[in-house]
């Protein structure tokens, strides 16, 4: 199967990865920045170049929104847009004594949002990433995209049951942390050396059965009109937080 | 000239506005939540309510994204998207010794990252908004919905040269703080009282002439494979940063 990526910044993340194989179409008509990605795939030996006319493109992406530029790559478990995993394997490869961030994403449906997260939680190294199977928007194409390419980056699980997952991590020494208005002020909140960090559906917030398991509930201090932050504004702030503590 | 609002959130704001006229149109197979939506137009006496088929909505709303509720509203002074003002009008608001935090958006093109750039300055309480009239996404409905109805009570100055405004700001006791990658990290910035934040484009950052007025550049220390943060998620980071600093 062929993998399509538009975007700048993924086609350029995808050509770093030596592993790819594919062909980067570019129009002929093109924005100088894309003369960077013409020298890197001439230096992959295996993506050859191809200059093509937009409306040839436009068919290629499936979308007129692709600024000039297509990577078409061959998908393989090196090239896929996320690196998954599952909680249990996840636990197996932390020391005993070792820190851990990991950033539960209880419904998120926008795959924006999603896109924006996993950019910020590859850009503040969370060790895991946990979606559910249901009710969430799941990597793909556009996700990669708008995450300029760092979903590949983010150890992913997919699971079928949350409130579970955080107990199984909750018996690993982790404290649990729920994003919610009504929580404790961000400000004066001190996480701990292994944190899980919950953040709820962009409509609904936490779901109840999840807030139930939660350790603490804390909320960004705000005072606007409006009830509250973009959910992945929300959460990079979150991410933030965390690792200023820890700076 | 009428004013066409989608999205639950952008809907329940305007609603809150007792100067607001026009109809409310609710799909008649509706979401319970939408319930509220009817209750608040029957409490205001110049919005009228009328259930209508989905496909009539889907041509009204020009989108099927509705979610079906729609608010249809004359346009008058006390209901447009934004408040607009001038530095100058701006800066003679200010009390002498009062605090400020001003916020110039250096290009952003993207209505999403407007939209939700817009929702955090409302959250975070930012004074005033700079936009430049070119180069920049223009509030207009779209960002209306997306900043869910926050760009309503957010003070924005559109101007001709972001350069010329911020030297207005620097005679009037503002510090500027630009963002960018090779600034000092944001965990030992202090921010003084009367702070402006300059945060560049989606692609290419601050504009070398912006670069050159400001005071301080200032990074977000991070450590990702991918270059930078969204950069509606990394201007809520650096507005909470200097809100946690006042707190």
């Amino acid at each position: 199967m062929d993998e399509l990526i538009v975007g700048f910044h993924a086609i350029e993340e995808s050509l770093k990865d030596s592993n790819v194989q594919g062909t980067l179409y570019i129009c002929r008509n093109m924005e100088k920045r894309n003369e960077r990605l013409i020298s890197m795939a001439k230096m992959n030996k295996q993506v050859a170049v191809r200059k093509i006319a937009k409306v040839e493109m436009d068919r290629l992406a499936k979308t007129d929104n692709h600024r000039g530029a297509l990577l078409i790559t061959k998908i393989s478990k090196e090239s896929s847009f996320t690196a998954e995993i599952s909680v249990k394997n996840f636990l197996l490869t932390l020391k005993e004594d070792s820190k851990a961030l990991v950033l539960v994403l209880d419904g998120i449906t926008d795959v924006h949002n999603l896109g924006a997260i996993l950019r910020s939680a590859n850009q503040f190294s969370v060790d895991l990433v946990v979606i559910p199977q249901r009710r969430s928007a799941q990597t793909n194409e556009t996700v990669a995209r708008i995450s300029s390419g760092a979903s590949r980056y983010v150890k992913i699980a997919t699971v079928t049951n949350i409130v579970r997952e955080i107990e199984t991590l909750q018996k690993e020494g982790f404290w649990v942390y729920g994003a919610d208005m009504g929580g404790s002020s961000l400000f004066t909140t001190k996480f701990p050396a292994r944190t899980v960090l919950v953040v709820g559906s962009e409509g609904s917030g936490l779901s109840q059965l999840v807030t139930k398991r939660c350790d603490h509930i804390v909320a960004i201090p705000t005072t606007g009109n409006i009830d509250s932050l973009n959910v992945s504004v929300a959460t990079g702030i979150l991410l933030y937080e965390v690792r200023r503590q820890n700076s």
